[in-house]
């Protein structure tokens, strides 16, 4: 099990995190298997997308917010419902696989920390599972 | 491989079911790895999220069902595609880090089934997977 | 690790890979643990759900295209920020956990490849995970 921090910048931003877990996939010494991503909050989750143009985060992140806007009529006292709503639609976490000690990513794919509700230091939690096969 | 029950109450409800979880993987012996929790059914998925106040599992349903109301115009004849669509937005199942023999969940999270055609009688599948670090 | 491609022949489409996954399964020799389903794709993604009643598809692209409509106020130069979100939306991978050699789906479900900006040759990636129990 390995960790590392994220001190997030924005209320909501998608942070590029794919140098820290292939970092800890180096320092795991894993060569077939899979890399779990895990973030243990719940209003800031992990997922998979194109890293080449930010538009594309940026597309995502206001389109997630007209799909879940904070102004609906939540009952949670710390307002926020709508930051764990998000959460659940992206997830706590990705799974990717490793093979010759490397993350299987394809050619377009970086990992994202999803931050709802931030700023705020997040931790990463990066677990190396072994290949059954 | 372990597997509980959860008998349902409601049409749509998040039940916490983290204590069966922590009890599997403590039958598993699982020291360092990860556990998966699986929903084998196509109208009750698996997420993660706060626990403390139950207003955030309130607001999570009703903002679920102003997305995906069961009024919309689906062709499925067993008139319950809504929860199959919130089934595949929440996910099947989650993957929760385990070090030291424990689920390494955040101070908030919970693990919930999802039942969104209730109430029901559902299962669900805990495999626990070793680390490969 | 095993790998196979899908000819998708739209827009988009939820394509059924069960037998692929099953088969790739066979060959790892995997008995217990779990199969990682991956598209290193992203604008495809992997989700499970109903596969008795093809309308259950159909009303999931169908509301998903009402709740991600690719006429939205995207900046992505692309135009395809759409395809984007609904991946990230239904995940890009899977984890089905496996006893005794078999996929413990349930009954009704079935693994799809969801393609969200075809027709295209896509790949998926199965990684075969042991059990840590």
């Amino acid at each position: 099990m390995r960790q590392f921090s994220v001190a997030t910048q924005r209320s909501e931003e998608f942070v590029d995190i794919t140098g820290q877990v292939a970092q800890a996939l180096a320092e795991s010494g894993l060569k077939e298997g899979a890399v779990l991503v895990y973030s243990p909050h719940t209003t800031a989750g992990v997922t998979i997308n194109e890293g080449a143009d930010p538009d594309v985060k940026r597309d995502m992140l206001e389109h997630l917010r007209s799909l879940v806007p904070n102004s609906a009529d939540f009952r949670h006292a710390e307002g926020n419902s709508d930051a764990h709503i998000k959460t659940s639609l992206m997830g706590p976490s990705q799974l990717i696989p490793v093979s010759g000690g490397s993350l299987l990513l394809g050619t377009w794919q970086k990992i994202y920390l999803c931050e709802f509700d931030g700023p705020r230091r997040r931790s990463v939690l990066v677990q190396a599972l072994a290949a059954g096969d």
